[in-house]
C-alpha cells in the first residue's frame, strides 16, 4: 500500500562519474566538474587518483566495471592518464571514456611537429621546482600579512587588498598564493580609519599595489552576523556607514576596487590578477 | 660584429597560448597547463577571462590574430567558452582552435540522452551556493585552528594534521580547506610532546581524525635554515631528533603518517582525502 511520503516517481538510478589519473585527480576532477555541470542532473562522482601502475590500471578497470552491472547503466570515465599502458587497459572498461590529455595532445603534436612526452603527473609542478617553492613562500608571505598583522617585507608584495572587516580580503589573498604563487598582503580599513581620513600610514608607499574590496551592506551584515551575531559590528547601519567611508576613501585615495558581493574568490582573484599580470611565461 | 655572448643559435620565436575563458579562465588554464606539460618546449601563456558577449569575444580574437602576425606562427587556443555564439567568434581566429568543453559535452549529450544547458560560467560554484559557502566556512575554521591556535570546535575539523614545525601542515590545511572544502585543523609535535611521550591531549578524543605528515631531516633542516639560519631549531641534529621521535609517536598512537618530502601540497591532499572520503555527491 502506497503512503503520502511515497516518491510518485521512481527516480532513475545515478549515474556514476569516474575521476581517473595518475596524479592527484585534481585537474581532472576540476575540469569534469565543469563538463558535468553542463548537464541539469546529479552525478555520483568517484575519484581514483595515483592510478600509476598496470595493477592499479587493473584495479580501477575492474571497479568502473562492476559500478556499470550495479547502476545498470554506464559510468561516465574521465582519464587524465597520460601514460599508453595505463590508459589502454582502462580505455577497455564498459564505461564511457573520456579521455582528456591524449584527446588534445594528438592535434598538437601534428600543429607543432613533434612528439609529446607521455610523462606522468606532470599536471601539477614538482615538489621541487623553483615554481612550487615560491608558491609555498607566496602562501607564508600571505599568511604573515593577513589582516595587517604585519608592515615588514610589504614592498615585498605583489597586490595589497584592503576592505573593510569580512570583505572577503582574507580568502582571496590566500587563493592568490596557493593558485598563482602571488604575494597577497591584506590590510583591513577600520573606523580609525575613517576618523582620520587617512589610509593606513603603512601603506602609503604601495598605493600602485593596491586593490580594494566592498561589498554590498546587506550581505556585509550577514556575514558579521554568523560571526557576532546581534553586535553593533553587524548592526546593517554599522556596515552601511563603514562600506561608505571605506569607498569614499578608495575613490579619494585613487585605489582601484571591485564589489564582493555576488563574487567567489576565484572570480575576485581571476580580476586582480587581470589588472596586475596578463601574462606568464611556463617552461 | 658578433661578440662571445651572442647566442650561436637563435631560438625560434616561442609559441604564444591563450586560454580564453567566460569565466575566470582558472579551469582552462590548470588544465591546458597539463597538456602543455606533455611537450618539451616552453610556451608563452595568455590568459583571457571573463570574455562573457559578443563585443569581448571579437577583441579576445582580434588579440589572437595579431599576436599570430607578430609571432610568424599559429597560438594555441584552449578555450571553456560555452555559448556557442561567442565560441562561433573566437573559434574563426587564425590560431588552433581547442574546445574544452564542448568536445566532451556532445558525446555526453549522446550517451545521456540529452541536451546540455550551454550555460555561463558554471566551471565553479556560484558564490552564493551553500558548497561556496561551506568551502569559505572551511578556509576560516582552518585558518582559525591553524598550528595548534585553537582547541575550540576541533571536534567539528574533517581531518587534524599534526608533525612537527614546518613539515607542511599549514599550505596543506589551507589547500584542503580551498579545493575541497574540507574542515583541516593543524596541530604541531613540539619537544615537549615527545618528552611527554605524548601526544597533546587536546588531540586524544580525535584520533581518528588525525593525520601525521613526516618530512626527511635534511629537508626540514633546509626549511628551517631559510626560517631562522643558524639556529639549534634548523640544525640538522634537532631536525633528526624531532623527527624520529614524531614517527616513534606517530606509530605508538596509530596515526596514519605519509613523507612530505617530495610530495606537493595537492599530491598530499590528494593522499590524505583518499584516506578519509572516496566518494562524493553532486548536484
Amino acid at each position: 500500500m502506497s503512503t503520502p511520503a511515497d516518491p510518485v516517481i521512481k527516480p532513475l538510478p545515478m549515474r556514476t562519474a569516474f575521476f581517473v589519473s595518475d596524479g592527484t585527480g585534481i585537474t581532472a576532477e576540476t575540469f569534469a566538474h565543469s563538463v558535468l555541470s553542463q548537464f541539469d542532473m546529479p552525478f555520483r562522482q568517484i575519484r581514483l587518483p595515483f592510478i600509476d601502475s598496470i595493477d592499479k590500471a587493473h584495479l580501477a578497470l575492474r571497479r568502473i566495471n562492476e559500478t556499470c552491472a550495479i547502476d545498470g547503466q554506464r559510468p561516465i570515465v574521465f582519464s587524465t592518464l597520460v601514460k599508453t599502458e595505463l590508459s589502454d587497459i582502462v580505455r577497455t572498461s564498459q564505461g564511457l571514456y573520456m579521455d582528456l590529455i591524449q584527446t588534445f595532445v594528438e592535434p598538437l603534436e601534428q600543429e607543432l611537429g613533434m612528439k609529446s612526452m607521455h610523462t606522468i603527473g606532470r599536471s601539477h609542478t614538482p615538489a621541487d621546482s623553483a615554481e612550487y617553492r615560491d608558491r609555498i613562500e607566496a602562501i607564508n608571505f600571505s599568511l604573515a600579512h593577513d589582516d595587517g598583522q604585519s608592515n615588514r617585507n610589504l614592498s615585498q608584495a605583489d597586490v595589497i587588498l584592503v576592505g573593510v572587516s569580512r570583505s572577503g580580503k582574507t580568502p582571496t589573498s590566500l587563493f592568490l598564493a596557493m593558485q598563482y604563487g602571488i604575494k597577497a598582503a591584506n590590510y583591513p580599513l577600520t573606523p580609525d580609519d575613517f576618523i582620520r581620513r587617512k589610509l593606513p600610514p603603512a601603506l602609503l608607499p604601495h598605493k600602485d599595489k593596491m586593490f580594494g574590496l566592498s561589498i554590498a551592506p546587506d550581505r556585509l551584515a550577514e556575514i558579521r552576523h554568523e560571526r557576532l551575531p546581534d553586535s553593533t559590528y553587524a548592526s546593517i547601519e554599522n556596515c552601511r556607514y563603514e562600506i561608505s567611508e571605506a569607498e569614499k576613501m578608495m575613490q579619494r585615495e585613487g585605489v582601484r576596487w571591485l564589489s564582493s558581493t555576488t563574487k567567489s574568490i576565484e572570480e575576485i582573484a581571476a580580476t586582480i590578477l587581470q589588472e596586475i599580470k596578463t601574462e606568464q611565461r611556463s617552461g
